[in-house]
């Protein structure tokens, strides 16, 4: 079962083609080495131009692969300032700063496993001061703890020859082994 | 300013050493191609031994190395089945089940921005039958909307000497961008 991205970009391009599922199509977006780096800075950290972001450590030639890959996705968009491509400026569309959540929880996942020391960032509500977290949460009966509670079946995106075979079969594990 | 990460294995390894910063620790341990789809697949999928993940697509050395990968860093274990080392069986750890949430907001970022035809696959609570949606939350006011409402100040594990220039920064922005 195949279904089209339509995604053609140099970053992973269509190593996950082969996938029905919205996890991989993001992966193939933002999942190559330093992309959610220079999307966490672009978000929390004000870079906005080609300098701010070689405090990273990433060699230039993959940055400016990197930007310009996630400009060509619509993550970001050259700004006001950058009629002079010397001063290229990048900024994040809509769709960039919706990558937020995904950093947030990777940043609760290493904290969690990865961060003897502690949280070295604390994510905080600037209207407020509030601590931010992530909540995985029920519509029905409020928040999720458990990840064993979570399971999946197919929505209105699903291929409908896959969908039955899921519907079919009342856990929908075997089938999904093989499509999801 | 470099933080060791304590993790010497074949993923990302020391790719982003010099970051202090969780979001960058979890990307050197699931952020290699082909991670988080196996592990994907574990979570929601039943998958547990080699061959239920050459669905996949993946070549069977880059299976193998994953897999291993995931062991060596506690993400998954040996089960009970793999004392035929033919019969290998990976099962998700606490800390692999715990990157439910990240897939989760990858999954939620890709209905929105990838799946013109809709939601391939909707995660279900098993409890209930409700929704699963991961949301941004602020501890003080509720569920937080817009990401320009997010910033970040150092935690209890940010160096002293970075989390002092942090401090100093009303906005915290321009030292967050060498540091962060």
């Amino acid at each position: 079962m195949q279904v089209k991205s339509g995604y053609t970009g140099d970053m992973l391009g269509r190593t996950y083609d082969n996938q029905v599922c919205s996890a991989a199509r993001a992966l193939e977006v933002v999942g190559e080495r330093w992309s959610l780096l220079i999307i966490r800075d672009a978000l929390f950290a004000g870079s906005t131009r080609f300098n701010d972001w070689l405090r990273l450590g990433i060699a230039t030639n993959i940055l400016k692969s990197r930007l310009d890959g996630l400009v060509e996705v619509g993550i970001m968009e050259h700004g006001a300032a950058s009629r002079n491509p010397d001063h290229y400026e990048y900024l994040l569309t809509e769709k960039g700063r919706d990558l937020a959540p995904v950093i947030i929880t990777l940043t609760e996942w290493g904290d969690r496993w990865s961060a003897p020391a502690g949280s070295p960032i604390l994510y905080v509500h600037s209207v407020c001061g509030g601590s931010i977290t992530q909540q995985t949460t029920c519509a029905n009966c409020g928040r999720v703890h458990d990840p064993a509670e979570l399971t999946v079946r197919p929505g209105p995106g699903m291929p409908p020859d896959i969908a039955a075979r899921m519907d079919g079969n009342p856990r929908g594990e075997a089938q999904m082994r093989s499509t999801h």
